[in-house]
């Protein structure tokens, strides 16, 4: 990495580890959400309000209030900043004054409003944290969260445990949703920021941070526009060379560019422009919240190397067809079985009321059956040896009862996937779809996950989840291997 | 309608409404699973079988069993039948001789499995029914559902309450599938019916039935192939004409044609004709079953006339950059707003923190203020009046503590969207996404449902279905003002 990372991420750092945060100007109106969000805060937590009304509620939550930043005694690592815009301008003097390691602003109301009075003030604060070289994230947003300090935005969000996954969110919305819904799909989050209308630190800074985080493994990012292409794209390629990044583009649409204006006052790229820049760094594109999660889930849960050649097992010949369909549309392949499969197959399997071409067909009854549970576990052997399968997807319905809660009891139908997965060479999904409630699919799918099985709602997410990372992991492959030619 | 549709609906209205069933061959293997199905049935229920093993078991239910269909003392208006294929045949005989209604072979292993005998044996029963103008639905079906008068072919499905929306699948997990999702989504079925390999009565003739059944508003289709695709299409425009018909083709590509013949032994027709074919007839084309619920759904609640300029009010900024390019991309405008709109907006909305093109954007905190329903009920308002939206969709959260369950008791937010939706000229639709936990979203559109409100899971899903509305609302536009052109 270049000296100029190198010396991002080291200034970064304090504000990403910080031992003491004020808030300024938090106030019930919000319901002191900022003080409330760091009630589990491993380190000192300050107050800054001058409005006499607010202080019974400070003090209510066991804070120190000071009147001023300057007041606070020791360190200030990091400041929230929830003001009325005007004030901005100040806040941002005492945070250089006080030498603060960085400041979030969610205060907002700036360029992205299109007003005069919004953009002059945005120019303000710019020209006053570039030249003073202060860590500005901002302003418009919710900054930092960092779980295993505590760190956080939301009260929502979890605490005390330091995950693998950072995430890069331009809006403060998306980086809350995703350490919220991460956290059903077994995600948990090592540092994620949100950083609004990036007047100082832009994406590119975070990047570069991330990218050099030990404790992260895989980066998703959600991007309205950058503010030096050239510097992001290289920064991309080199950091997605090293570890798997996700990026979701807002505005991808000229509608959607034109909202990205009214929100953080970006200028947004076209969407073809970015597409083609994601694939060539070698980075994973992705369209929605879902398609982030799914995808980082399954970078998460299932083995690497995924191909393109599909071995379906599906409950029910009807859905099997759906299944296939779903699939191809996809661009996945569902291959014939080998000769040598079939027979191994014939051995077993009852062709009457079930069909085994691929998918293999189990029916609603099938698990009635006193051998149903070995007969899936021979299936799913068959499809682990067959050299025509890359990849294995299995439909389960969640029974009338629900799966078991406890990780130690003997359901032995989630016992058998629980050993497949641990046992089988290749990537492996189930899809639970919701069949008799979505509450029984969604438990299920938690009894998986508990397991480190990566679960999928429907067939349509598991083909584009994993058609997007076949597709991820063939780059990656060709790029090692023509290493020697560039 | 035509004499001969006449006829065959007739002739399908005694085993569609059958007084008495009659189950051949149900057994402990599979759970008796058929008598079970029947326990709320409104009618006589009899079982034939002659393995005395099976006796005590069906004795158990207090189901009266019989040797043999012709001992039963009665007349028997629908026979369900489980027997080992190679018994069709003969079972076939008895009904003809019995001279029931109608019969739904179960039984499976025949041309689907692409054996000779299988094949043998399909065309012994498709001969035999044939000729003696038997009702024979199948085989390889689980036949009828008939919910008013408890006649079901899985003890999951609701009873005792006529839906309005019919169901015809090739296939009996869709059809299972369409009656358990449906009843989380507000969908009722007036009849259903799962056909199978189609060997005598085919899609059509369910469709003819269906279209000219008066308590079936709406019909929903999975096909995976049709016997005769000039009578099919005749039907399907004629019905298409009075009430909305929707197709989900299974086997559409490749791989999922070669999946349909070893399912049902369809031979499937590639997919680009049947979309043409599908649309020229102004049905509605569906591609999953989640597709086919959130279209009927959207149906049955929301009002006619979907257009495709959207005005929205999505829950913070980073949401309604996302949520604008999903919208666009499935093809829908989001206008902006007129400057009376503006105007009006301007008077009691803050911009800080907060935008106001389209989508409005509505904060994390915007409820908390005293004045958030209020202000939710003016925007509401705002986009109802407005000329250039023709449909409304609102992003909530479900809010940390659940909606109330209580129809009656006094949620605010949840109060002024019924208000708006009893009021609203305008087609309208909620989007619950699923943030905190899947498990309060489900529940928030579940609280909607009650009050007859269509929501969604995802902007993707609501934008989708809107888009095929739209669609099919325009089609039905051109048809009725081309009439006298014809």
């Amino acid at each position: 990495m270049s000296n100029i990372a190198e010396s991002t991420a080291k200034k970064l750092d304090r504000v990403f580890n910080p031992r003491s945060v004020a808030v300024v100007g938090d106030k019930q109106a919000i319901g002191y959400m900022w003080l409330r969000s760091l009630s589990h805060f491993k380190g000192k937590v300050y107050s800054v309000q001058i409005d006499p009304n607010e202080l019974p509620g400070i003090a209510e939550l066991g804070v120190e209030n000071y009147p001023n930043l300057m007041d606070i005694p020791g360190p200030v690592d990091y400041v929230i900043a929830s003001v009325p815009r005007a004030v901005s301008p100040k806040i941002v003097e005492d945070c250089i004054q006080k030498k603060v390691g960085g400041a979030c602003f969610f205060t907002s109301g700036f360029a992205e409003t299109g007003t005069e009075e919004g953009i002059r003030l945005q120019q303000v604060i710019t020209d006053l944290a570039s030249k003073a070289g202060l860590n500005l994230i901002g302003p418009n947003c919710v900054g930092l969260y960092n779980p295993e300090i505590g760190l956080r935005h939301t009260e929502a969000q979890a605490y005390g445990e330091a995950g693998s996954v950072g995430f890069i969110a331009q809006s403060g919305t998306q980086a809350t949703l995703f350490s919220l819904m991460g956290q059903h799909h077994g995600i948990k989050v090592s540092k994620s920021v949100s950083y609004g209308n990036a007047v100082v630190l832009d994406s590119t800074d975070f990047l570069e941070y991330l990218g050099a985080d030990d404790k992260t493994r895989i980066i998703g990012m959600y991007i309205e526009g950058v503010k030096d292409g050239r510097r992001f794209l290289n920064c991309l390629r080199e950091v997605a060379s090293r570890k798997p990044v996700l990026i979701w583009k807002g505005g991808e649409t000229e509608a959607g560019a034109r909202a990205t204006a009214s929100h953080t006052g970006s200028l947004a790229e076209s969407g073809v422009v970015w597409q083609a820049a994601i694939k060539q760094c070698g980075a994973i594109r992705v369209e929605t919240l879902d398609e982030m999660i799914d995808a980082i889930k399954t970078l998460l849960y299932v083995k690497t190397g995924i191909g393109t050649r599909l071995g379906l097992i599906a409950m029910s010949g009807g859905q099997s067809v759906a299944v296939t369909d779903t699939f191809a549309k996809a661009g996945l392949e569902i291959p014939l079985l080998t000769n040598a499969s079939y027979q191994r197959l014939a051995s077993f399997f009852d062709i009457i009321g079930g069909s085994y071409r691929n998918p293999l067909d189990i029916s609603s009854t099938f698990f009635m059956a006193a051998n149903g549970v070995s007969n899936l576990v021979s299936m799913l052997d068959v499809l682990d040896q067959d050299p025509n399968i890359d990849c294995i997807a299995l439909e389960l319905f969640p029974a009338a009862r629900p799966l078991s809660h406890d990780p130690e009891a003997k359901d032995p139908v989630l016992g058998a996937v629980s050993d497949f997965t641990e046992k089988t060479g290749k990537p492996f999904v189930v899809i639970v779809p919701e069949v008799y409630s979505e509450a029984l699919a969604s438990e299920a799918r938690e009894r998986l996950m508990e397991r480190g099985i990566a679960s999928f709602s429907s067939f349509a997410r598991a083909a584009k989840t994993l058609k997007k990372l076949a597709d991820y992991y063939q780059f990656r492959k060709e790029q090692s291997q023509g290493k020697g030619d560039g």
